[in-house]
């Protein structure tokens, strides 16, 4: 007897279907007929979960959003210094391995299509965790005093998602090794009391 | 009697045309037919300019290339200072005017899209740009002595590139002055005398 899948679940592997289909040909080439292909269903039962197109993209979106936002919140979960959790916040938005390199590839395709595609929404959040993680750090006195706090999170905003696209595009030259000491050495400019590369080599 | 236009004025208009087909439609629709279109010729024509659309492509990816590379190198021939060329060059990068932003879209279509052409090469040029700027600065004594100039190339490098992706896709948020604030108080912590926005505010 076939494993019975329910609705939820058939949603999800239709995303992630999606998602391999942008990966390897681009979100143009992301039509219905080559995601149905991908899921094993005909466009019929494919339209039955997502009316269109648009929503299915959508929801192949909002589900990478979802993945990485629950892997960041799960870190909060752990008994490890607000020094760290920043740190491992950064890595997290670095695609350093197979999952975070098919959302980030997703990612990408996403938001190069945000002038032509206005339903998609700009923003994936990471500004506002980012800051949120600043703050705390900031209430806890775990700032140098001289910090001005905007400044700061925005500098470092620019350097994450800037590594993050050339880790992407350049995953030889910038290895795991070398965007810890990158990201360590900078977060040690601003961090009260500076970090260890050593800590998140693993 | 209609303007004389010669070959390499030809392939400048239809290069042109091409990143205007980008911009509005993405690289997926930069299609020889639209192109042609655009550049009010025939396809024939176009063809007698540009034997594929991969051969096109590659000239329009090149000619922005060269516009960049261009512009920076007019810098090296003014009398400004090192540590300005340093803010200068970074400035250059990020999409504040329209000829730039233009640029910038038809980069990011292009290396978004290097995973699936890969006749297109990956490098862009900015890494052993900014290198160079970056040892003339040390070779000057214009560095702070305990600076490791690698690590802070690859900094700046990312920094630049991730605040160029958010102007571009959030010019709301990252106006000029911001940008200009975020990177001359980075660069301050690398140089041994400290720039000042106000010399970047035109």
């Amino acid at each position: 007897m076939p494993k019975q899948v329910n609705h939820e679940e058939r949603k999800l592997i239709i995303a992630e279907a999606t998602w391999k289909v942008i990966i390897e040909r681009g979100i143009e080439g992301a039509t219905v007929r080559s995601i149905a292909d991908e899921a094993n269903l005909s466009i019929g039962a494919l339209r039955h979960y997502f009316t269109s197109q648009e929503e299915l993209l959508i929801f192949a979106w909002e589900l990478v959003k979802e993945k990485v936002t629950n892997r960041i919140l799960a870190m909060y979960e752990t008994d490890m210094s607000l020094d760290e959790l920043l740190v491992r916040f950064c890595l997290e938005l670095i695609p350093l391995h197979t999952q975070s390199r098919i959302e980030m590839t997703v990612w990408f395709h996403f938001i190069s299509n945000v002038q032509y595609r206005h339903h998609f929404q700009q923003d994936d959040g990471i500004l506002f965790g980012l800051s949120n993680v600043m703050e705390m750090l900031d209430t806890n006195g775990r700032l140098k005093p001289t910090i001005e706090i905007d400044d700061e999170t925005e500098t470092l905003y620019a350097l994450v998602d800037g590594l993050a696209i050339h880790c992407m595009f350049t995953p030889d030259r910038l290895t795991k090794e070398r965007i810890i000491q990158i990201i360590v050495k900078h977060v040690n400019r601003i961090l009260l009391f500076p970090v260890k590369p050593e800590t998140f080599i693993s």
